[in-house]
């Protein structure tokens, strides 16, 4: 018998896709990070690549304000530019259209588009337009910057690293999913101040995106699920399985925990850091709880 | 009553869209020509950024080898930066994809990608995956460098410059559209030798892509209908009006022609280089036919 896409995990059919490419001259890191990082030794500045999309009825429905659409459309890509370390530059905007889609629907989309252009200083590049006989397709791929001192992978983390957070997890579909605020500013500072030695940001769930992190360093982990920063109303398995946090997951060297909690609380008074485990060694990882991330690929439940 | 997408072509659409959008610094071309082009005066090689799609059943059936479909995927985008004179660099592939789809059209999509990206010198640095409750939706994102004195515009034509195309023209979805060569060589000769005032590829037909370059080079044009080269048993209306040839569309300053046309046929004896027209005073200008090429948002017929 075939086997078919969901037979395989999300992070399976990557790897099987990644196996296969050659590698390249000048890429610094190729897939499997949140950006591609392309640049040489030597270089001021290495350029940041990333793509990625959004579905009509798998990360939005219809009847969601289209100015927040685009909005989200284009801060999920400033989000891994900024979990880089790097400042994103310039986007090219995919969007393909049923064709008895209202217009006022694409002018509400762009209003999203150009309010998180101008927010977080990104010059919308070039797009294409396309109609298709399925549900809204919207592809953003974003270029960004980053100095090398202050290029971050997810890759970087050490066993003994004090795992933290930033803000609070869980319940991001009742709507924070459409209007989230990318992290761009505080990723920005904790990269020139406290240099973590791996950063990610939190798409898929803490549950999910926290074992990638840590296999991504060759490290185990283990955490407190009562320190788990909960958005309100929210149960500690919404805020490890619930997915599209878009906050800020980082493995930071234990000796500077003290200070870095001061100086976080000073600058940012209003959005909690939370530690919430270390990365350990490899061998004695134990999983972190049956409760799952989101998984494009899994098996309906 | 509420205006719909299908009420307006893919022209105004892409106006209706570009209109909103503020300028850039750096962004030498914006939205609207084949690439995007981002750089500063004095520096020795500009980037080229495009983005494209191909759509389940609007590019391509699901019964198509996947392999020339991840071919055809890759190669349109290395078509922009081509007609732009450019060298491809480094491609990020979103694909999204139904559950239910087979491994093996995923490994056959990939192994095109890789075929294309080691023929024309395309590094894959990265991408994303997506489940999709509609159709296979594919999209690359295409990084690209030129050098500054090479870049050619849709925009630069000239009243009285002579219009060519590459190749043949017509009948591409009889197959050709899956496996067409995208002509990189052939426009770096140009650019490196008879710099064009103005190129582009044609994706939509030369129906629709003639007025296209013609109205960005503020220009008229008239062309002679006989002289268009055909594909083997294609009519004119259909090498007008079909699309998806992905050759060349280039003005030349007169003076180059005989030069242009002998230096051509030592160059590339097996592919023709056809003078089938030439751009005139915008008052001048009349429709071509009432053959048109593709216009993804035109009413059905």
């Amino acid at each position: 018998m075939k086997r078919q896409i969901a037979e395989l995990g999300e992070d399976k059919v990557v790897r099987r896709i990644i196996k296969s490419l050659p590698a390249a001259a000048n890429l610094r890191v190729g897939p499997g990070d949140d950006c591609a990082v392309v640049g040489k030794t030597g270089d001021r500045s290495w350029q940041l690549l990333k793509t990625d999309c959004v579905i009509e009825s798998v990360h939005f429905t219809r009847d969601a304000d289209p100015k927040r659409v685009g909005w989200k459309a284009l801060c999920r890509a400033i989000s891994d530019i900024a979990a880089m370390g790097g400042t994103p530059a310039f986007a090219l905007v995919t969007i393909a259209l049923p064709r008895d889609l209202a217009l006022s629907w694409l002018d509400g989309f762009y209003a999203g588009i150009r309010r998180a252009a101008r927010r977080y200083g990104v010059a919308i590049a070039g797009g294409e337009t396309a109609r298709t006989p399925g549900p809204i397709f919207i592809n953003v791929a974003l270029t960004g910057e980053v100095e090398p001192r202050h290029c971050v992978l997810r890759s970087g983390g050490k066993p003994g690293d004090a795992i933290y957070v930033t803000g609070r997890l869980g319940g991001s579909l009742a709507g924070r999913h459409l209007d989230f605020t990318p992290r761009l500013t505080e990723a920005s500072w904790l990269v020139r101040n406290f240099l973590p030695h791996a950063m990610m940001d939190l798409s898929d769930g803490l549950g999910t995106d926290l074992p990638r992190l840590a296999e991504a360093s060759s490290c185990g982990f283990q955490f407190d699920r009562k320190a788990i920063p909960r958005n309100t109303g929210r149960s500690t398995d919404q805020a490890i399985g619930d997915g599209e946090d878009y906050e800020l997951l980082l493995a930071v060297d234990p000796s500077l925990q003290t200070r870095l909690e001061r100086a976080w609380r000073r600058k940012f008074p209003r959005l909690p850091l939370t530690c919430v485990g270390e990365l350990i060694q490899p061998s004695r990882t134990r999983k972190p709880n049956t409760v799952r991330g989101f998984d494009h690929f899994a098996p309906a439940q």
